[in-house]
């Protein structure tokens, strides 16, 4: 058995070392006790909005919309239940969904309005509905607009959205069964727009993300404001066994009205691309992408977007992360090939790259200068062959490649589901993206990607229960920053570092978290974003070189013990330290001590069985750990041992 | 470090326990110590063939050819070496092979020839040759005909052979840079034939086994034996993200001729078929071919395929074993779609079903009475529109699928490399089809599927050092059946059970191996395979219900221990059973004993610290198995422990 369980273990630790690193701190509940929101009765918060200038974090959940404290969400400002009424549930019922979970309202919706309101959609019982949250009252208008095309009518059904300029974008499916996928456009001054109902358009799509990128104030080629959307579906351009799912990145234009007889009212600006998450040297294929973030910083050259990745082949819970940059979307888009379907045989569907000549303007382009310079000001006079184009071939034949080609992190042992991403200027002066990646088991992985090196900084429970995370977000005030994680039970807020529980220089150091610094005047580790800790002062080595550090060896103990005790009898020395990268070993009057019967380890507490006075003097207990290819040892915890001598020393006795 | 550690741990062992089971026992070297042949300097032991009525195993290694006496094969009788002339070793080391590695001659072709020589062929530094070796002197002829087509050159390629009449057919490459596939036969009577040098025949072929099924005798269809092949290949049909492997069986009819114009000198009745190991409902799909036993019995109504899989999608280690009848093969090559080929926009090669129609004879098909009546009465005059159609179209549109349209074993931690599969007929008046499955480290698991359970009964060590193992025969002698295996540096030889090792009437019945009966005269456990065990005396459960037995509660203590210790002092309480699928739980005088501190448990040995009087008592050590939904415990182990009082009891101090 011990063999057997032994040989397994070893051989997943060393698969898992092939791939991912292994968070270095993990944060328990016990340790940093997490801020939670939580309402009795109330479940499903899966919606979160922030409004960073007022300092409020709105929640959706089922039945319930509320307003927190963004700085302290158990402060609970205002709420607005939101019901469904008898007669509705009970219609909804007679249709053979459930009473008690699917009959509800679940909010999908929450949006930005104007100053003043909010706009909100719930699944109201499989009848979609939207209102306006007026926030001074915090009371729903009773508008009770149709909210079909942008709220699902299933709970289950998956749902993105994003306000631009007061107009709704979203993605989601349009009927009760949840059969027709759409991706719409409603809006108080432009046309309304939805995609074709058709396979090649949508091929049953699970959404994760919406995002509006802004066309650059002094854009050479007079391009627009584009919206994209993130969603897995299914292949229509590979073969295999059987359905193959496939990661899409698609966009349209924010002046895009449609065309005019072909394309009416449909888009016109609609193109679709596969993101490529592979990692070739383990031949790993991530193709389900769970969720997307795109950075957008002024000390960015261009938007970066950043997704989690899992897989449907031969799943056994792999994750991924990767990052595209934006003009590698923008060249697949405006500069490649697009594909085209062609039937073989009389009866099958195959897509092959189109090689014929493409239509003048580009199909699928935004009213670009192009366009103007050809007197198409509006896509309602674009020609009908660039229409009719568009219509047919909405998905390119090139792939958007992630940066550098490869995952920046792939994790075997996780499935992620959620990410977001924060910007630090370290005290080096680089700006360092630093990853925030949830887990279906209620972790929150802070990763961090430099040069060659990728680490997790730390693992956070944010769900002691192991819920999944359903939704994150993240405050970007410069000074206190936050990350919101909903679950099905309840939200909870995080810091992005836990600086201050880094007691030692050195462990401030160890942990390379560009957040955190040493204050050697404050005697403590702070974090960099704070204004009252000036830079001058503060000691920071992402490196991980602690010799900067004031302290001396002896200060980096963190306990010291003594004992007196009888010869022939036991001891246990405990040693607890907080690296997982870390291996422990202990010295015996500063000489490595050798573990043999009567001496055991369990985990890392020295256990002497039958003492004798050999035993008698000072134990170290070491963590090391091995930093950037440097091997880093510090003193855990010392122990003197004091052996009393009985005068006749009686040992055991054992037949068998 | 410790949380996250077991939370892993947690993690891989529900997973590893969702798929496969886990070996029920495992053999070490030291228990069985099993009887190996091993020459120095000699290596690379990869052809192995069995003369049963001689008792004779013959082994090709680098080099050299044995003979060993089967049920021992430590005894040498004889060895023939064959060894690359320094001349040819230097040409192949000019043409940047490696003389100490690549420039040998492996033998790979190890065949009967008739009752009194082996038809040999070796890699010969990259020359190819065959050679016949004469048993009663053990000598080569020195024929030295050019081995092309039958061996390959490089002794890193695959290969598979197998001798149908005096005939060989061989499935390898044909040239020094491998770059050719074949599959090709060699003939003293018919002609000699090979596949088309085209992608749609053969695509990179790994090619890993061939055996022949013969036809029955008076078979209505006027069949003819056919010869199958088993590689994985690159799939032409499938569109994927990257090169997607697959499974294949082919093959061919033994009165083949070949074409008169068309397909002259090629096979006539080349076909192919896509083998299926797919688990939907982990969504696993093994497609990678690893290794092929066909299991042919006069018990079976026709003959079983048995193959092991790995995946190269996604691979973290997992493998797969599928089963396949005869009959579903033969449905696909004689009542099954074809594949063609079509060009798509001047451009792309799709494969898509051809749906045209199909000439008559049948493409791909013996000549059996159909074509007989159609007056064809051999490959050479048939009509050139079959050929022509059968040349273009080698590749079926149907798939093989499985026995229960899924694995019937699937095993996430393992890579499994070859597979034999023993049939025994138990007491019960069942045949039981026992699979013996190696991996590339070393270990033999021997797996029996029966109704809906698998179970892997046990595991053995067959190489201490983890090589892989390349190659497993399988004696089927009635009273004493061995496996054989080669690695890179021995061969081993290993009894199909070990009933003897288990020394209780329980642990035998427990075991529930079909090979195993507790013979209650000898009070052993024995073989049931073993003549001098008459079946009437013998008990065999093989639901694992042990109430049969004997025994008495109290016989099943392995061991019984009596110890007397000071108060104050330690004692370990040692407890070591068997069975990896059984727990262990204590008691103490009868009542369930609780596990906390001072009291330890370091495996399963329970450890008390600083014992008082209160300690003393019976403590027993059992081990608890669940066998299909029934709990079974037994006791392993019983300790006596008196504790002798001290005077004063004094006590350890400790301060911090």
């Amino acid at each position: 058995m011990a063999f057997y369980f032994l040989s397994t273990l070893v051989c997943f630790l060393l698969r898992a070392e092939a791939f991912a690193p292994e968070p270095r701190l993990t944060w328990q509940e016990a340790e940093i006790s997490l801020t939670r929101f939580q309402v009795q009765d109330v479940y499903n918060y899966s919606t979160l909005l922030l409004s960073d200038n007022r300092d409020i974090l709105y929640i959706g959940a089922r039945e319930v919309i509320f307003a927190v404290n963004s700085r302290n969400i158990t402060e609970k400002k205002h709420e607005a239940y939101w019901k469904v009424t008898e007669v509705k549930k009970e219609e909804c019922s007679r249709k053979g969904k459930s009473k008690q979970t699917e009959c509800l309202n679940y909010i999908r919706v929450l949006q930005p309005f104007n100053e003043s309101a909010l706009f909100v959609c719930g699944t109201n019982a499989f009848q979609p509905v939207c209102d306006i949250l007026e926030l001074k009252k915090f009371k729903l208008l009773g508008k009770n607009e149709d909210g079909r095309g942008r709220c699902p009518f299933d709970p289950a059904q998956s749902y993105t959205s994003i306000m631009v300029d007061g107009d709704l974008y979203s993605g989601t499916s349009f009927t009760f069964l949840g059969s027709e996928p759409i991706i719409c456009r409603h809006s108080q001054l432009l046309s309304n727009l939805r995609t074709e109902y058709a396979v090649p358009w949508l091929n049953e799509p699970r959404f994760v993300h919406a995002d509006v990128i802004r066309a650059p104030d002094n854009n050479p080629e007079g391009d627009d404001d584009k919206i994209y959307f993130f969603f897995t579906e299914v292949s229509v351009e590979y073969d295999f066994f059987n359905k193959l799912l496939i990661p899409r990145i698609a966009r349209v234009c924010k002046n895009d009205q449609g065309g005019l007889r072909t394309l009416q009212k449909k888009w016109t600006t609609f193109l679709k691309a596969r993101l490529i998450c592979h990692s070739s040297e383990n031949n790993l294929i991530f193709n389900v992408v769970n969720d997307v973030f795109i950075l957008k910083s002024p000390t960015l050259k261009e938007p970066v977007i950043y997704g989690v990745f899992t897989s449907h082949l031969n799943n056994v819970g792999m994750s991924a992360v990767c990052s595209y940059s934006l003009s590698a979307v923008e060249d697949v888009f405006t500069k490649g090939k697009y594909m085209q379907s062609a039937t073989v045989e009389q009866a099958h569907t195959k897509w092959v790259q189109f090689n014929g000549e493409i239509p003048k303007p580009r199909p699928g382009a935004c009213i670009n200068n192009e366009a103007k310079a050809m007197n198409y000001s509006s896509s309602l006079n674009l020609p009908d062959k660039t229409l009719q184009f568009v219509k047919d071939h909405p998905l390119m034949d090139d792939s958007v490649a992630p940066i550098g080609k490869r995952p920046k992190l792939v994790n075997p042992n996780v499935s992620y589901t959620q990410i977001v991403v924060d910007q630090v200027k370290a005290l080096d002066g680089h700006t360092y993206d630093v990853m925030f990646i949830s887990t279906d088991k209620g972790m929150l992985h802070k990763a961090i990607s430099h040069d060659t090196e990728i680490r997790i900084i730390e693992e956070i429970v944010l769900f002691p229960a192991h819920q999944s995370v359903k939704t994150l977000l993240l405050s970007d005030k410069q000074s206190k920053r936050y990350i919101y994680a909903g679950s099905n039970t309840e939200v909870v807020q995080s810091p992005v570092a836990f600086c201050e529980k880094l007691t030692s220089c050195t462990e401030c150091i160890l942990t390379r978290d560009p957040y955190c610094a040493w204050h050697p005047v404050k005697n403590s580790c702070v974090s960099i974003l704070d204004e009252s800790n000036t830079d001058r002062l503060l000691i920071q080595a992402l490196n991980g070189d602690a010799s900067q550090c004031p302290d001396s060896a002896d200060k980096g103990i963190r306990k010291s013990m003594r004992y007196k005790v009888k010869a022939g009898n036991t001891v246990e020395l405990k040693c607890s330290y907080k690296s997982n990268l870390a291996s422990v070993f202990w010295t015996f009057n500063n000489k490595t001590l050798k573990i043999s019967p009567p001496k055991y380890l369990l985990q890392s507490t020295l256990i002497i069985l039958n003492l004798t006075e050999w035993d008698a003097g000072t134990y170290h207990c070491w963590s090391k750990e091995t930093i950037m290819d440097k091997v880093f040892s510090q003193v855990v915890t010392k122990h003197d041992l004091e052996i009393e001598r009985t005068p006749i020393p009686l040992t055991s006795t054992a037949q068998s």
